[in-house]
């Protein structure tokens, strides 16, 4: 089956397994694994599933995918099913659904980090830009640790169509900025369904979508060295929302 | 100069140019480098310091680290000083100095991102264990975005000796661990030094690290995906403490 990804990695292969709508042609086992709870779920999901693995050598796993961890386990998949807004917006209508907006992210480790702390903290859909960026590969699948198929995944030519959308239909829009005045702590997250703005790691946040914001927060530090890692002030952002929640709740 | 490591980004050669403990062979800048204020700056500070530059062919940096972000810098350098804890502990003996301890971190842009997310939370000191886990290498320098250079690097044979040493001079000590029962953001890191734990990527937290915490938090999350990756759970709990320190300051 050409055209079909490999994805890699122990979490990674055992999402993708357990989300119906991905098909797979093989599993690619190294021959030295260590035979841990993992290895046994991702045989048994794939005998339930009828799909076929194979034991081979650890070089045959190498030479798929050079330099990579791939924890000996690879997997021959179709891709993602990229979800619409609309459909999004619509299923999600009365229930807690906040959004992350990536805006152009490059690095696969940071975008498949943002999705993974993302599913943690109860984040339903991620956008992300078709002609910017990096867009959902192996990496960023390993690096999610599958967490690609928790989440609704939604691919769009304009982020801004996006953004105005979204407001329309009451989401509270927020940009993680430096220049910004307000601290993360301080807004309300609890209130309604929130879209979260994380910029790319050099460029930062569109002049554009900025000006969609109806919040702008910052994350204060103790130091002026330059700046978080994005994928590491998404979660510190997205947990605030957690607490929030989880507090509101008491 | 045989044995020197090369690292590369330009933030890591920016905050390696601005550590006088550093000493450099010479760097080498990409002709096709776009010009902008931050090669500015390594060109000006290497001529502060009498450090040759030279502009060599794309292809030279790409066969010199394959494979990496290299961002069209590279320098020759010598590799950072690890810090003994006593003196540590010495020179820190009445400052706001709190420590984080990676106890066999295996990922480098995680280690890395950890670092960053530590200087910019304020912490002065990352100890790591001498024999499990990466050491400071260039992709750590680089994720760290020249980090490493702003903050004391302990390495040590046994991290059960050096928990110990710090609880004797007056350091809580806060483990992160999913079994824990408290939050997080339920304890109180204002009082005084702590020294921060975060386990390996699989394995978590050694047994015999964990015995010794003064705590155990939890980072509770709105669903049952497995787990965070470890940056973002660093940088979760150490920013609850920066906005801690802020609001206690007010």
């Amino acid at each position: 089956m050409t055209g079909m990804p490999y994805i890699y990695g122990k979490n990674a292969v055992i999402e993708a397994l357990e989300d119906c709508n991905r098909n797979f042609n093989k599993i690619l086992i190294s021959e030295n694994v260590h035979n841990d709870d993992k290895i046994e779920t991702i045989k048994s999901l794939a005998k339930s599933r009828d799909i076929v693995f194979q034991f081979v050598k650890k070089e045959k796993l190498n030479q798929l995918v050079p330099n990579t961890q791939h924890q000996g386990v690879i997997a021959h998949v179709s891709p993602i099913t990229y979800k619409d807004l609309d459909e999004f917006i619509n299923e999600n209508r009365n229930s807690y659904a906040p959004i992350v907006i990536a805006d152009g992210i490059e690095d696969s480790h940071n975008l498949g980090a943002i999705i993974r702390s993302s599913v943690c903290a109860g984040v339903k859909g991620i956008i992300i830009p078709s002609r910017r960026g990096v867009l959902i590969n192996s990496t960023v699948e390993k690096t999610s640790a599958g967490a690609v198929n928790k989440i609704s995944v939604i691919k769009l030519n304009s982020l801004v169509n996006a953004v105005q959308k979204l407001k329309e239909n009451n989401y509270w829009v927020i940009a993680s900025d430096h220049h910004a005045e307000d601290n993360y702590y301080d807004i309300d997250y609890t209130g309604m369904n929130f879209a979260l703005i994380m910029g790319a790691e050099h460029a930062g946040i569109s002049k554009s979508l900025l000006k969609l914001a109806d919040f702008k927060v910052k994350i204060p530090m103790l130091t002026n060295f330059n700046s978080l890692n994005v994928s590491n002030a998404a979660a510190i952002i997205l947990f605030e929302s957690v607490k929030q929640s989880l507090n509101s709740k008491k």
